[in-house]
């Protein structure tokens, strides 16, 4: 594991050029003082970092923290309720959780540890939508289990910026998140300034959270409308500590587009053309959004081969193949709360930094996934789930209904306050032992995270569902003639047709099911490995 | 049957002094004419009603067609796809139901026969979220399979209303619901004015739907600020015929409190006490949302005998005991989209309608419903389900997974987006051999209308269930202890321990469950006419 000694360039004094408030030069903690820092934290604390899906999260603490732990086998006797807008870095929070340093995390993650951890009990996690989550946390609902200290603050949080100016302002970097509302309810604050990336002044339109009763409106109508500060203020006092980092991001690559992401993206491309003819979408469409991952990654990449133009996007996350769609010219402006690139994406983007710099906005994630904003701007949601029922109900988290993936994320957000919502997936992924051992389209969610209420549209590589304004039975036709992969049709519609005679029978047939088979095709992933059953 | 000469007072002439509007008296078909309309009614017909939740439905034409039906044997023969903003009444839709006049019905419904036909394969239908509908429906997105006809047209709208102004308004009369949609959609429109109510205007705050991109905020930020007009205006050429009408709404009376209301009632009151005295509610509390139906009007009955003043409503439909609860004092102002009281509750509103009509305000249903308002305004959202399993998953429609019962209503948008979401059920309520049959808590819901991440607080009369910042394990022993019935906790907590025990030995524990026990309760049920099972 790397040493707390060697994460910081000792002979630079860039800092002190980031630092534009003369006044908090003096809370500059040099490397070698680091580990005065350690007797602030206790066991049982509330600490919040800023990130965003993996981008600009601390690390020089964390690590500090971890090697502590490491060094003193302190393993499970320091433990934090940890808060971050998404996810942070393997380094960091995955580190954590191998090191068995986190009690409470909310409300998303992301590692193989962390993951771990969730599912063997060893760290009490609760995914929430993630603007809902911003505002919850503020409320105080997320600190009532606290079992000291005052409950509307966080204990301490430590966040990395890229700048502070001279009338006292912080700078983020490539992630807002839910910086503003941690640091607004932080006890104590520590300040990482990344002097490796340049200064991100400028990018950000941060705004102040407004509480009920008489909240104001959002005036955005466009994506590139700015309401906000273009940096953090809080109260200097809460400082207590401003420290040098030089660490990278820690993002690994994204799948490159094949053959399922293509044919997915050629489909949507397909649909957004005949919309366009029939006058339901506008010849630049609207907004759009993407989901985490390499399949949404690869379908905004399809997409950017794909014949519009003047496009927007209204996002969380501006992954690598924005990049192409910018350098194509046929994205004007993108508005998120996280760049996440990978390192190339990110050199890249460091390359260009003047010609990218004007194309997009980071804004708090309560402003990016705001159920308010998504709807008016008329936000064509596009998200993969772990699978889809014949009816439309969608699991985007826990696979086999038990077993934590990384959180619901903005699913939710995007897909119910959409102006046309997306789900895209491939028909089947592989099993330990058969490779289309898992199908996508399942009789019955094995968790459900939206509802048939929330989705307009189904893609897999096998073709494209248009639900809206079907009943459930001519959901159920239109998804599994459309989507299912040909292994899995007979067995699905077999399913749906035994239930639907029965359902007749006892005049109940809105929905039919068989809830005694409803999960038979996830019992016998569980027990043999594979989904095609041998008989329903 | 009551036949359509009976309907129409002939010796009045009290409609032409509804109608401000001097050119559009020629419109007016007299009692005896009105066959004469029959010949624009063709089978397959898309056709919108005013009305929402039971009240301001139109009567006269609705009656015309089934009398008409019935006559001739037209039954199944002269279909109609139908929509109307949430339910009508039971002499018009279920009449139709009944007489199979219907083939599409969105987004809600009420009524023995309508409820039959859907779950018996005699009509399409599919519930949706009542905002996201009425945007939906002027995007064409439910016009999409229309077989004749111009695609974003309504063939013929009805609308109940209460006078027309001299400059062209059409003033509804106690709810607005998706009319301002329908009327912009609509190729030919009806006007029943409904002389035995008194004009409504004035009460109500009707805003023209503005579609993205480009879309502008709601600038409401108080339940009683006013962003619209006091009458719906359409183009006159459309409006083919305006008829007398003076038929009451065919409201039922609601079930009085009773014990089980009255503790349910008593648990959420010690709820907003304790949140006020920890400073997460002001002490005038937030907008109150209550559901439809029985147990919520009697919970807002008990409320207004609880101790908080100077509240405010921010709903669907206001119901009988609100009127208790502006005749104490405490409510100061109420904004809903529906005013759906019995026949008592109406007489007392007419009987005092100077003293209560400067206390409420009726908009569009894509307002009242709107995520955008919901979550501003910092809502309080009380909805009744029909089930709720352990780790807080929300089933509001489908008895048993497959029967349709009214719809998914606004429960989802006051759910999703409220500052606190709370859902309350008795713990038990009898099925057909069992007086506590059917457990309100489950397993697994056989329907996930709202997820895990919608949802804060439930309460029974067994007690309430703070959700709030809990993982799912903590949820579940939450609610099994506080709202289970003593009859189903040890059932529940035996599902409970036994799922965390095998989930933790596969690594997947994060929300325990044994998918082939997970409908267990509801199977025992379907067989055996309840839910205490003898063992797992």
């Amino acid at each position: 594991m790397v040493g707390i000694s060697n994460i910081i360039n000792r002979t630079t004094s860039l800092i002190n050029s980031r630092i534009g408030r003369q006044s908090l030069l003096q809370k500059v903690v040099k490397a070698e003082e680091l580990e005065s820092l350690l007797n602030i934290f206790q066991n049982g604390q509330y600490m919040g970092w800023s990130g965003f899906a993996g981008t600009s999260y601390p690390k020089v603490i964390p690590t500090l923290l971890a090697d502590h732990v490491e060094k003193n086998n302190l393993q499970g006797k320091l433990q934090f309720n940890l808060f971050v807008g998404a996810s942070a870095g393997i380094e960091t929070e995955d580190r954590w959780a191998k090191l068995n340093m986190i009690d409470r995390r909310y409300p998303h993650q992301s590692g193989k540890n962390i993951r771990s951890g969730i599912n063997s009990d060893r760290i009490r996690f609760a995914d929430e939508h993630l603007s809902i989550f911003a505002n919850d946390l503020l409320y105080g609902f997320y600190t009532l289990k606290k079992e000291k200290g005052n409950k509307r603050k966080m204990d301490i949080v430590v966040i990395e910026a890229t700048e502070i100016t001279e009338d006292g302002g912080i700078v983020p970097g490539a992630s807002v998140g839910i910086t503003p509302e941690l640091l607004e309810m932080a006890d104590k604050v520590i300040i990482e300034i990344n002097t490796s990336l340049p200064s991100f002044k400028g990018i950000h339109d941060l705004v102040a959270h407004d509480p009920p009763p008489y909240t104001k409106p959002y005036q955005i109508t466009r994506v590139d409308d700015r309401i906000g500060k273009k940096a953090f203020y809080c109260d200097p006092e809460k400082i207590i500590a401003i420290v040098e980092s030089q660490l990278p991001d820690m993002t690994s690559d994204n799948s490159p587009e094949d053959e399922v992401s293509t044919a997915i993206a050629n489909h949507i491309v397909q649909f957004f053309d005949y919309e366009i003819s029939q006058g339901r979408l506008p010849k630049n469409l609207l907004p759009l959004q993407s989901g985490i991952g390499s399949v949404a990654n690869a379908v905004i990449g399809g997409l950017s081969h794909g014949p519009f133009d003047h496009l927007t996007v209204w996002t969380e996350v501006i992954q690598d193949t924005f990049l192409d769609f910018f350098d194509n010219g046929k994205l004007q402006y993108a508005s998120a709360t996280s760049l996440r690139f990978s390192q190339g994406g990110f050199n890249r983007l460091f390359n260009n930094w003047d010609s990218y710099k004007n194309k997009f906005m980071l804004r708090n994630q309560s402003i990016s996934n705001s159920a308010e904003l998504i709807r008016r701007l008329g936000v064509i949601a596009m998200n993969t789930p772990v699978e889809f029922d014949i009816y439309g109900h969608i699991n985007s988290t826990c696979v086999d209904g038990t077993k934590m993936l990384n959180g619901l994320g903005g699913s939710g957000e995007f897909l119910r306050n959409s102006y046309i919502s997306i789900v895209h997936a491939p028909s089947v992924r592989p099993s330990r032992n058969d490779p289309l051992g898992i199908s996508s389209v399942v009789p019955f969610c094995s968790h459900v995270d939206h509802s048939e209420h929330d989705i307009d549209i189904i893609v897999t590589e096998q073709g494209l569902a248009d639900l809206r304004g079907l009943s459930p039975k001519e959901r159920a036709l239109e998804i599994i003639s459309k989507c299912a992969h040909p292994i899995y049709k007979p067995i699905l519609m077999e399913y749906f047709i035994k239930s639907h005679e029965q359902c007749l029978k006892t005049h109940s047939s809105h929905e039919p099911h068989q809830l005694s088979k409803a999960f038979k095709l996830h019992e016998n992933l569980l027990e043999k490995g594979t989904m095609r059953i041998d008989k329903w």
